[in-house]
């Protein structure tokens, strides 16, 4: 598009000012019309970030270059939905620094026009991850709900900081709302609950054992790990790595994380606890982290623990970052986190200072994640949850039927499954018939990185693999995209086919 | 709107569709003014989240729906820039829990319309604060970047995670371009340092703490702090909060922060760090957090530092969360935290794994914050970002000086600002001429919240608070906020004596 072709110019957009046309607060539908036209056709060459607002007289520039932006978004939005559409264009780490098409990723001294800017986003999202598209199953954490990405343009337009009430009222308010609802379904007292968002899930563990120590020692905030006795973490031997990542950060130490063996479900039974603990002397306090959702939480062992990490950014759908670590015990966040910086939290507000929850937690400035969650649960009540996840599990039993009766793959664990996940190898036809022996699985641990790498460079679905233990290399399905449909369920295991049957 | 007025429903949706009217593809101008009207006018009380995308058929709805949602962005950015609209319509927490006007926080079984949803993103808005307003001055991060928006919008649309290259190639790449151009702009050789961006400033701290105490003592990430002598970290007296937050988190304890003594500008000088340190035995590691930027930051000594905090969703404008650490020795975040999650980081990918960059963090699921930034400096360039802070540095200036002339006003420091914050008491006709003594201190410390209370109440502008060792609450002026122009500063002084002079 340039100046000829839309027939406007930045020369436009100033007359456009001088006829007073603001199309949101128009009623005119022909002036909307006209507005929203002249934006979307705008050429933005001759003009630069500092003409936009604040700048004197940048009100219809910014609103013509956020439009064109909002317009690059839904084009790809549509694309990302579009299982015709590659996943991504797979280019290595060095073409991009190099520079692809005139994509370049060095930042100099002098500013670029706002047009060259829109071709910069639009090389963004061509060179990246579609990671709402319906054939994406790499990570827990997919799809790209339309009221949580709505959430966050908002999130991102109000601009500001969890810290206190006085500056983000109605966001700590919602996160109450929010804590009060999830620890309710936990099955807690919501009065004597607590909680708080944090940065994502290994923040979220950090703080369970964080306020864990706390409770058990509380002397340790003013004196440190030097007056304790050693402490030792007993973790599912397939719990996350955060574990020993908060272990490391604590100052408790990997050495002293040990691990529980679980059962073919990996699942560790919480009536096992008081056996496990039985050689070590001295209290102990639960924390547990948990992906569903619900229903199916509820009909858990939850409410046992003392502390939860709660994930809505994984099978919930909320974009990416959303997590929450919730205590059963009121005020034990506050007292293990609270340092009453005297610029942030004064005493003599206006309001009632218990809405300041900043100070609960090991940031200051916080990022703003419960309103997309808190609109999201609007858009779809519990229920709404429930039937999204409910599907993801129908998905995961689909696809381990249609596993089962097919002679070239085998499932890792061969039961009906109890998640939305499921593990299985393919194996080539030259491995096929070959039994299990060291030689064998040398080979089969090549089989999943190459059937991968081939789906990444061709760019028609991701889909992760890993090796456990003595299990070598298997792929690593895990249904948490709305997106997902049995067609593509079945276009995935017919493309393992194509891409794996000669290797 | 309602469907009468605006001559539009979800059948003219259906219609549309059949149209096959696709507005950000086309290039017919008619067409784009058309579907454009459609969007914006249609009314969505019978439409729900489950019709949107990937609904079969949801292209439409979603576009419409989305464009909702930008039109009340659009005009809530309007008013934010405009200085005769209130920076905030204030209410009590519990007003907000109560329901205003029909705005209900609390979540429901059951799903909302769109049309609901649009009402209840209007009513978030309507009850927030404006933080990007000319006259908010209450935090250091203030401010609305437009080219930072839309580089959060970009990056809520992309909903990808930083834990490796295979799932956010194009970001995970610009986050070493940034960190290369910030370890250069330090004085640091960039093939030597490394970094990571993290979510806030206070996790900033503490990695440049956790890095620094693995450094001296490695032994640590296994064994934990028992097997370590007693660590003591030294802080300005002026320092930020967070390090003590840190050293509680990390297990050293607050009793072991050792504050030291500052000069009367608060600074703590380089050169003293050997004397300071001498009480102690055993090797030191220097940590640094800075808000400044570029020119400022290169004449300084902060290349003397082993690691720094560098924020730019501060002084530069980015929108929150933006914060890195900076490391002068590559590889020790690494060595630091990496635990080689055998399900994220395979050692067998098709590309380079040094781009696999998450496990240097103490997260694992990360939120892109590096976009916003990486747009922002291609928009204005590095001397886009010099001027900016120059024009806050002039502010104060200015500020300073008319503080100067005002008998009713005293500076806390006395002498032209060195850089972006003037903080001074104003005194009431009634304290004027009183002499300082503890009466007078105990009624000046009730002067400057009392003025708050009421700027917060009528909305006309934000300016934060705070006392600091013997001195009693004194206003503390950031300047920071691109929008703010000398006739708002001028207009605080004003309104500062007008809310102020009978109390």
């Amino acid at each position: 598009m340039d100046l000829k072709e839309c027939g406007y110019s930045l020369a436009n957009r100033k007359q456009m000012r001088k006829k007073s046309i603001h199309p949101c607060q128009s009623t005119d539908k022909d002036v909307i019309k006209e507005a929203h036209a002249e934006n979307v056709m705008t050429n933005l060459s001759n003009a630069y970030a500092s003409d936009l607002l604040p700048s004197k007289e940048g009100e219809d520039l910014t609103k013509c270059f956020l439009l064109r932006v909002v317009n690059i978004l839904l084009h790809y939005i549509e694309k990302t939905f579009d299982d015709k559409s590659k996943i991504l264009d797979f280019h290595h780490p060095h073409q991009l620094l190099e520079g692809l098409d005139g994509f370049d990723l060095e930042l100099s001294d002098h500013p670029e026009s706002l047009e060259q800017l829109l071709v910069d986003c639009t090389d963004t999202l061509k060179y990246g991850v579609k990671t709402g598209h319906p054939r994406y199953f790499n990570q827990l954490s997919s799809g790209l709900d339309v009221i949580g990405l709505a959430g966050e343009w908002l999130t991102a337009t109000a601009n500001t900081n969890m810290f206190t009430y006085e500056i983000a009222p109605v966001f700590t308010v919602m996160e109450t709302v929010l804590l009060k609802k999830m620890c309710g379904i936990i099955g807690w007292r919501e009065t004597e609950a607590d909680g708080i968002f944090s940065p994502g899930g290994s923040i979220s563990n950090l703080y369970g054992i964080l306020v864990a120590r706390y409770k058990q020692y509380p002397e340790i905030k003013a004196r440190g790990m030097a007056v304790l006795p050693c402490i030792v973490l007993f973790v599912s031997e397939q719990g996350h790595y955060s574990i020993k990542k908060a272990a490391a950060t604590l100052g408790i130490g990997t050495d002293n994380v040990i691990e529980v063996k679980c059962d073919e479900r990996a699942r560790l039974l919480s009536v096992l606890w008081p056996q496990l603990a039985a050689p070590c002397s001295g209290p102990s306090t639960r924390s547990m982290t948990s992906q569903i959702f619900v229903r199916h939480t509820s009909s858990g062992c939850m409410w046992m623990a003392d502390s939860v990490t709660w994930n809505p950014h994984k099978l919930m759908g909320v974009p990416l970052q959303c997590s929450a670590v919730l205590t059963r015990e009121k005020g034990l966040l506050g007292a293990c986190n609270q340092m009453q910086a005297e610029y942030l939290f004064q005493p003599d507000k206006v309001y009632n200072i218990n809405f300041d929850t900043g100070d609960k937690t090991i940031q200051c400035g916080r990022h703003v994640d419960v309103f997309k969650l808190w609109l999201m649960w609007k858009a779809k009540g519990t229920y709404g949850f429930e039937v999204q996840i409910d599907r993801y599990m129908e998905l995961a039993k689909y696809f381990y039927k249609v596993l089962k009766k097919k002679d070239n793959f085998k499932l890792v664990f061969d039961a009906e499954p109890e998640f939305t996940n499921v593990c299985f190898w393919y194996f080539p036809p030259r491995l096929k018939h070959i039994p299990k022996s060291f030689e064998r699985d040398q080979e089969l641990q090549k089989i999943a990185p190459k059937i991968k790498a081939q789906m990444i460079v061709e760019g028609t679905a991701m889909l992760s693999y890993q090796p456990c233990g003595d299990k070598v290399n298997f792929f690593r399905m895990v249904f948490s995209n709305p997106a997902t449909r049995q067609t593509d369920v079945d276009y995935l295991i017919d493309e393992i086919q194509r891409l794996g049957k000669d290797l």
